[in-house]
């Protein structure tokens, strides 16, 4: 008899959708970073997702920088869609044990993710539980360009991320082990895991661009997301510049770990990832950088399944995995 | 130093809510059953509420009854502001003990709670927790006659609820105290705590009719409920025909239980309350009929504050009170 914990967050999700009633003409695909319904000529995006006291809350980790993290990664698979934040609704399950001062941390926090994306929480839900839940509903409208989803990319396209790689696992690895670093690299690998930011106008222009195929939030990681573009656009990707962050690549040689590993399956970070026609490619950075963002091109779709990391004459197949609830890893 | 467990629910939500910055121009104010924000000519209608297996799950509850009544606690909301669901998220917390089959048995429950109610699961997020936790997110558009909120209530209204009370806390006494009783009486009274019913068709036939002025979802209690109209419409009550079940009469009788408290302080009951305006009783009244359903007249409405009941030439004032979180009764 499987239990959860042998059958991981993956099959369970797949588990639970084989045992769902498919809705007729669904304008976003199940799986996809958001869901979606029409009215009349707007298509109303949605997302929820949790954020659980035990597993998503790293040690130093406030109550403020949770709820605020529990917005702000609900606004990271909008962004990633290119959809503008209408309002967040919050159903909190509180421990018995929190105190006042801290349950007024978690209203400022929830408020300070919501404003930092010009939005606010309009509703919510307070329970009872055990562990610290904060599971967030953010919602907005499509705009005129549409919206982003995973399954557009072709063969022949760039692939580009809005940020590197790799400092929100070394950020992790610093806080859990209690690893050090120089002033300057600690803060910004912790400050990646404490202080997400969702690329949010990054989002925005790039759907507005016209020149983006598909695009994916990276949370659950470099690995698994580009996997999750191969898996339903039917692309391969052959990356030949890998977006390792330079914090992360030093943070990697003081501790002697392997940074193309922390770039890949870190996960937690919420970088956008896409799919951009090359005869557009110009246009879109350029629009991009005017919004004071940027884009590493960091390789190319290719017919055909795997993905792959060419470093000189060299191919190397990058192999999935990532984070997993009940894999822990 | 005051904790989560000493401040109790509601005065959690109100640290909560001073914590917020208000977004302007909200459509429905901050505390009614559900939130709402404007497309262009139309309201959206969100809400979220969360169960969690150890406060709401009573012993005997399947998982496949938890899942459905997760769902269908959320439509509850929708019915008694008069919206059709458009689509269901669902945020889960997954135990690592959890077998498959009761992943099974979850996915099959949120269909069934979902279909209906004629709407779809339409995607969420899965999460690894210590306790069965779902959080589901249900929305839907404001039709033609709008939508129905707590506020609008006058004095010299007709107070209305769909359905009797008492049931709920009847079956939630007979399964966690092993109470017994006939055998109709025990399938009626777990029913309504195992496969409780949303009033949709009600809340839609209500809304269309414009004869009422104020309506919530009973779910926190006959008498709490009352006091929330009371409270945001400033309007008090007198009470004149207590609306209690048969079966929650004769369970009470059997084990000398006062049957005016099962049925005013129970909660987890979906029943509809409305006031309607008097010269449009009989047409609101036969709407609901048409629709299969019905309305029980419980008293009127009145100027100044308070709830009272009425019996015979008695006025009893009812007290706040009913479930909450962190108090635990």
């Amino acid at each position: 008899l499987k239990k959860a914990e042998d059958l991981g967050e993956f099959k369970i999700i797949q588990i639970l959708w084989e045992n769902l009633t498919k809705a007729p003409n669904m304008v976003v695909p199940f799986g996809d970073d958001v869901s979606a319904f029409k009215i009349e000529n707007n298509t109303v995006i949605i997302k929820t997702d949790m954020l659980v006291g035990r597993t998503d809350v790293p040690p130093t980790m406030t109550r403020w920088q949770a709820a605020r993290k529990a917005v702000v990664m609900n606004i990271s698979d909008l962004a990633a869609k290119g959809v503008k934040p209408s309002g967040i609704l919050v159903s909190l399950g509180i421990p018995p044990y929190l105190t006042e001062d801290e349950i007024v941390q978690i209203g400022k926090g929830l408020d300070a993710g919501a404003n930092e994306y010009s939005t606010h929480i309009l509703g919510g839900d307070t329970n009872e539980t055990q562990d610290l839940i904060i599971s967030v509903s953010a919602f907005g409208v499509a705009g005129r360009g549409g919206i982003l989803l995973r399954n557009g990319a072709s063969p022949g396209e760039i692939v580009a991320t809005t940020g590197p790689f790799g400092l929100t696992a070394c950020g992790l690895k610093a806080l859990k082990e209690k690893l050090k670093a120089p002033e300057e690299i600690m803060r910004k690998i912790v400050d990646a895991v404490l202080i997400p930011r969702a690329r949010l106008k990054e989002g925005l222009t790039l759907t507005q661009s016209g020149g983006v195929t598909s695009s994916i939030d990276s949370s659950d990681g470099l690995a698994r997301s580009l996997y999750e573009i191969s898996r339903v656009s039917r692309v391969g990707f052959v990356i030949d510049k890998m977006p390792v962050s330079k914090e992360a690549s030093e943070f990697a040689r003081i501790h002697d770990l392997n940074p193309l590993d922390l770039s890949l399956y870190g996960g937690e970070e919420y970088e956008l990832i896409v799919t951009v026609k090359p005869e557009l490619w110009s246009r879109v950075d350029e629009a991009v950088r005017r919004e004071g963002g940027r884009l590493l091109k960091i390789g190319r779709t290719i017919a055909g399944e795997g993905i792959f990391l060419k470093r000189g004459d060299e191919m190397l197949e990058i192999e999935s995995g990532g984070y997993e609830h009940f894999k822990g890893n």
